[in-house]
């Protein structure tokens, strides 16, 4: 059978899941400890940020021995590694590996970062051939899934936060040239500094954050080779070269005027004006000007909306998906052992009458029971019927 | 498949159920009616002062045929008949049939005149000849069932109410004469009327009631050859001749004073006074009186008391008997087609590898489901290797 036991966002705060944190040598060194142990067959570790997961296989007092192993290997007493484990066993461990491969245990719903750090997880067992033949067919089939999930919803794909919205829409945008060029205003503030960090997570954006002088120094957050740091009262000056402006400041004035910003642009190119401040940083005149756009703070509010809403259809669709793999997972964890029994099966129901059989089902099994062995006689008899 | 539609009072006031009652005649004539349709292949009417209820069996239009008749023959406006309706199909009826007939949906859980009631019922209809296999089975495990409830529990012979176990008190005296005396103080009033039917619904019991004078009228609300009535104030009088006293009014004066009874009672023999009255209305002196044992309220609010444990205790012993009983009917239910479709389905399977069909199987049905079959199968492998 298989074990999990977890340390996750979701029990634990994040000084106790940095306790529970294995850097990649340790991993190595505690899948091996744990490979010597005879109730142990299979060990695979995930972890991320987020959690602290270690799967076993095994007997029965594999998930005991881990624990043991987990508290004298992080020098923690036992009572304290309980404290804050969930441990789940047989259906449920099979159903939360499940549940995790496909981003529905993560903070972000339905994200898919998950899904490669279980990929690699399981490729460090399967290296030190750690892994038998249950978590061989568990972890590919959640792999698997969470893969069919990624390809056939688009959960994954439908952010809902303001900051990956506005660098869609930086990304999305089309230009001539080779680089984009984003000024950031109000870079240093939270939500700059996310758009910002977004924003050259992709290649071929050059960002200028503008940034206010605080006593001679100026506030810098992100050192970046394509994030240029200018201060903010010369952002004027930085414009005209701008493809993209995006003003996220939290003040209460303008921060981009129709009459300024007349006097900055010579050229007349196509240029994207973004506004994500609660009140509005950019005078709603500026798309007067030839070729300018301006997308506010209600255009994202409005994505967002129907975003959430997609996204709570793609959800279903996922949870659908989920729920079909995850039992065609538990079917052939509880069938497997059947295929070795085959021969011995049909020795002992050789020439057995069909109706004996059946008189000791009914008599034995409660109706629902006894409701399944009749549905499932009848499948079979049609399917005999069809040949 | 059974149906059952039903007006109780769980759902309905008296007035609409009387408009749904019917008596005995119009049983008969309406099962007769609704046996010359089609769709229907079987009938029961129970109707008791809480409830009419009309099963039918027979083929899917049974049910809508049997509202449409009954609105005809009551003479109301179908909608009318729908509001007040409860309708239970196919298990959902057995299992309200099982219900009713253990005393589960009674006013008084678990009492047992329903099961008469049903019985009666059933007679009526098997004696019509208009109950077909599946009715007949099925009540006639209903019926078992309560009895075996009857026997096997005492849910019915636990008594929650003042009045029952007061009665038993008298039952439960024992003295040396032929027909117990028994006098009630206040027989008028509410408690003492239903403590009066109580002891006279017994033989060998002699009530001697005392009312008040009213405008010179007694108010007499028994009629019964063993129900002696006598005015309140002349009660001394014939207080020696008794067995039992029992006071149940609402004055707040003592009824029964230890000077008093002192003059009234010459022998001294073996003699219980009951005060069941809220303020008291016997003198607790009283018991200093030779041959004179003195129960009051508190005695009874103990029993009560202990009684109510019992009886949940015993409500669970018998909610697993039906639950057992309520199954194998079902099981039964399901099970009867196949019989029939035995040489059929020995012929179909003739000759099959086991080995494809469970991998059929396997593929066909959800993991709950084949767990079911394998277990099944386990099951009649160690039937077969042990016999």
């Amino acid at each position: 059978m298989m074990y999990c036991i977890s340390v996750s966002h979701k029990m634990a705060p994040v000084s106790v899941r940095e306790r529970f944190a294995f850097r990649e040598e340790e991993k190595k060194e505690f899948i091996e400890l744990l490979a010597g142990r005879e109730a142990i067959t299979g060990i695979v570790i995930l972890c991320t940020c987020n959690r602290s997961e270690i799967y076993v296989s095994g007997s029965k007092q594999a998930v005991s021995e881990l624990q043991k192993e987990l508290a004298d290997y992080k020098n923690v007493r036992l009572e304290e590694v309980l404290k804050y484990l969930n441990i789940y066993r047989g259906e449920s461990a099979i159903g939360h590996l499940f549940k995790v491969t496909c981003g529905f245990d993560s903070m972000v719903l339905g994200e898919d970062e998950i899904l490669g750090q279980v990929k690699e997880a399981y490729q460090m067992s399967k290296d030190m051939k750690t892994v038998d033949y249950e978590m061989n067919v568990l972890f590919q089939r959640a792999v698997t899934c969470a893969k069919r999930i990624k390809t056939d919803t688009n959960l994954s794909k439908t952010p809902l936060s303001i900051a990956t919205l506005v660098a869609n829409e930086v990304f999305h945008f089309k230009h001539g040239g080779d680089c984009k060029k984003v000024m950031v205003i109000g870079m240093s503030g939270k939500m700059g500094t996310t758009i910002t960090k977004n924003l050259v997570s992709k290649g071929g954006i050059e960002v200028t954050g503008t940034v206010r002088r605080h006593n001679d120094y100026l506030t810098v957050n992100i050192e970046h080779e394509r994030v240029k740091v200018v201060e903010y009262k010369d952002r004027y000056q930085y414009m005209d070269d701008m493809d993209i402006v995006i003003s996220a400041t939290l003040g209460p004035h303008y921060t981009v005027t129709y009459e300024d910003l007349c006097g900055a642009l010579a050229s007349k190119k196509k240029r994207l004006f973004i506004d994500v401040a609660v009140p509005v940083d950019m005078d709603a005149s500026i798309e007067k000007i030839d070729g300018v756009t301006l997308c506010d703070i209600d255009y994202f509010d409005t994505l967002t909306k129907n975003n959430t809403e997609i996204k709570l259809r793609e959800l279903d669709l996922a949870s659908a998906i989920m729920e079909e793999d995850l039992d065609s997972a538990i079917k052939e964890m509880v069938f497997h052992p059947y295929i070795h029994r085959m021969d011995e099966l049909k020795a002992a129901f050789s020439g057995k009458r069909l109706e004996s059989l059946l008189f000791r089902v009914r008599d034995q099994l409660n109706s629902e029971e006894l409701k399944v062995i009749l549905k499932t006689l009848d499948g079979l008899e049609s399917w005999i019927k069809e040949g």
